[in-house]
């Protein structure tokens, strides 16, 4: 089953609450994932948010793009890692990130885009711990 | 079930390949979209990609992000609308999408994102066309 795309979507809960409300802390920890990735940064938005700081950051890549949404209330981060081809490690950024971000709990869905020759869907791979 | 994200994932197939390529109309109907859910725009970032044309691009919101990212040469588009909150009206973003990139073949995954006091993972309801 070939697919053009492989999406990641982590789940980040119980995380340092300090953290996820440090928006220069995110940038550079988003990058350092895409790098851990061997992913080519191209550019880049970052914004937080009143009243706790939540921070929405995407990185666009040659081969996609990385976001992450932050709710520092919850202690939880929503993450997107999107890739194409076969050159990149997504496995090492997600690895770097449950570190860095300290979660104590996470799971990862892994989605298949654009299997072309299926007559509908991807979809799934799952694991959580 | 209470939910702090959705995250609709949308495969579009058999779309015009000309628009695919397209990084302003991509753009600007990534924008549209973007108004058509009735979200507040912060940031951009769009880059197109030889040999084919291929763009990716991504919409920073007050409530998450869009991406778009598009393979012209299969006449395939992979979008993510991530929103968060209850004011959003996603489905008019989808129409649209679907509409301006004349996708023939369509599906959609509808992930819920951060549901806390489950004991781990999200997901999903499906569906397609």
């Amino acid at each position: 089953m070939d697919a053009l795309g492989k999406h990641l979507i982590l789940e980040l809960k119980d995380c340092d609450r300090k953290r996820l409300s440090d928006l220069d802390f995110l940038r550079n920890t988003l990058l350092s994932a895409c790098r851990a990735a061997g992913a080519i940064i191209l550019g880049e938005s970052f914004h937080s948010f009143p009243p706790y700081g939540g921070v929405s950051g995407v990185v666009i890549i040659a081969e996609s793009h990385f976001s992450v949404h932050t709710w520092p209330e919850y202690g939880y981060a929503a993450i997107d890692i999107f890739t194409c081809g076969n050159s990149l490690y997504p496995e090492g950024a997600v690895e770097l990130l449950v570190r860095e971000l300290q979660a104590r709990d996470h799971s990862i869905l892994e989605l298949n885009r654009g299997i072309l020759n299926s007559p509908s869907e991807p979809w799934m791979n799952h694991e959580g711990k």
